[in-house]
């Protein structure tokens, strides 16, 4: 078959790379994170997979590689991708979108968690060798507020439901959410303050986009 | 009405109690950690209320409580408060089963994923001020093994299935629980060394008694 030769743009012998290995051995894999080394490579690259979430390498390859076809981000975001010279391509950009969505739901109640219970204080007294009674506050009674209720909001949502907290959540277009059996209220944009205002957490899991740059400014968050 | 005697034993003036001013005012409520003052009330008390979870205070009262018919632990467990006099009384003892259940499910997964986030790290990382990328833990691709399955355990094991966790449980009589729609395996007693062995996460959430006492021992912790 014909090789395949696809560029990584990253520091090499990362542990995330190695299911590279597996890929067919007409696949001719490039590591780099050198300009140098992405240039040269340009010319004949079919596939570059950016693992940076920045342009930088994409702007070395862009300019030399007539028979590119595709480019894939390993992260979600693309916000720090899509530079004049990136949008000005053709070349199709895919996103991970969905690949981190239950680690980062996780994380989300992780980090209620951490507040809540006040960790902080917890491993302080224990570094400090003090027994301390303190009263918690309890998620289960809580309300959880998630600005941009996509893959990753949702995965936020479904936990903290699980959890019992209450749902409540924004999206550009509320319609496409309702009576998904997870949240509790939905509020179209224009009402974002009234969903922060009614929340006791609020997740950000919105896109950065020319849109939504800004959109949690110190007004919402003094409400 | 006839008076109702109600003998609280606490210190007084702590907000959880300020509940009982609810009571109907036939009920004449008494509050006090002193046993002198609770010496005092017994003879004309009805209900004992007993909020410090250990046996001094029922110890000082019973032996002179004529027209007392019911002692409440606010706490569920009583391993503290089963002295020979309290166990020889033939007044009801009754104990908060239930009551602490969601609470403590909530903290059982705070615990799980302060551990599998090394909030401890993050913390510390903050307070040098040092930027620090690492590696977390996932829940979701985890296992929890919980001993002794009753209320706490099941409020655990329903929060960590909604997490993704592969639940395991070990409870007196596994029977009991077969087909729950929480627990993914169950083991009887004998096996609980096989479950600790496969559980990533392990929640101790047993009555002490004589036979629970020292059930988790430095050779199930080495499994």
């Amino acid at each position: 078959m014909t090789p395949i030769h696809l560029l990584v743009i990253s520091a090499p012998d990362v542990p995330h790379l190695e299911i590279l290995d597996t890929l067919p051995p007409q696949t001719i894999v490039t590591i780099s994170a050198d300009p140098g080394v992405l240039k040269a490579k340009a010319p004949e690259t079919q596939v570059v997979l950016n693992c940076t979430g920045r342009a930088e390498g994409l702007e070395a390859i862009l300019p030399d590689a007539p028979r590119l076809q595709w480019i894939h981000s390993l992260s979600a975001g693309v916000e720090s991708q899509l530079t004049p010279v990136v949008v000005a391509s053709t070349v199709p950009l895919t996103n991970s979108r969905g690949v981190y969505k239950e680690s980062l739901g996780e994380f989300v109640i992780a980090a209620a968690l951490f507040f809540a219970k006040d960790f902080r204080r917890m491993v302080r007294n224990q570094e400090a060798g003090r027994w301390e009674q303190f009263d918690v506050e309890e998620l289960y009674r809580q309300s959880m507020g998630i600005i941009g209720y996509g893959e990753i909001g949702r995965a936020a949502a479904r936990r903290g439901k699980a959890l019992g907290m209450k749902i409540l959540a924004t999206r550009r277009n509320p319609a496409k959410s309702d009576n998904d059996g997870i949240a509790d209220k939905l509020y179209p944009p224009e009402q974002l303050g009234n969903m922060v205002a009614e929340s006791d957490v609020v997740v950000v899991a919105a896109p950065l986009t020319p849109d939504t740059r800004g959109l949690v400014d110190d007004q919402t968050i003094s409400l």
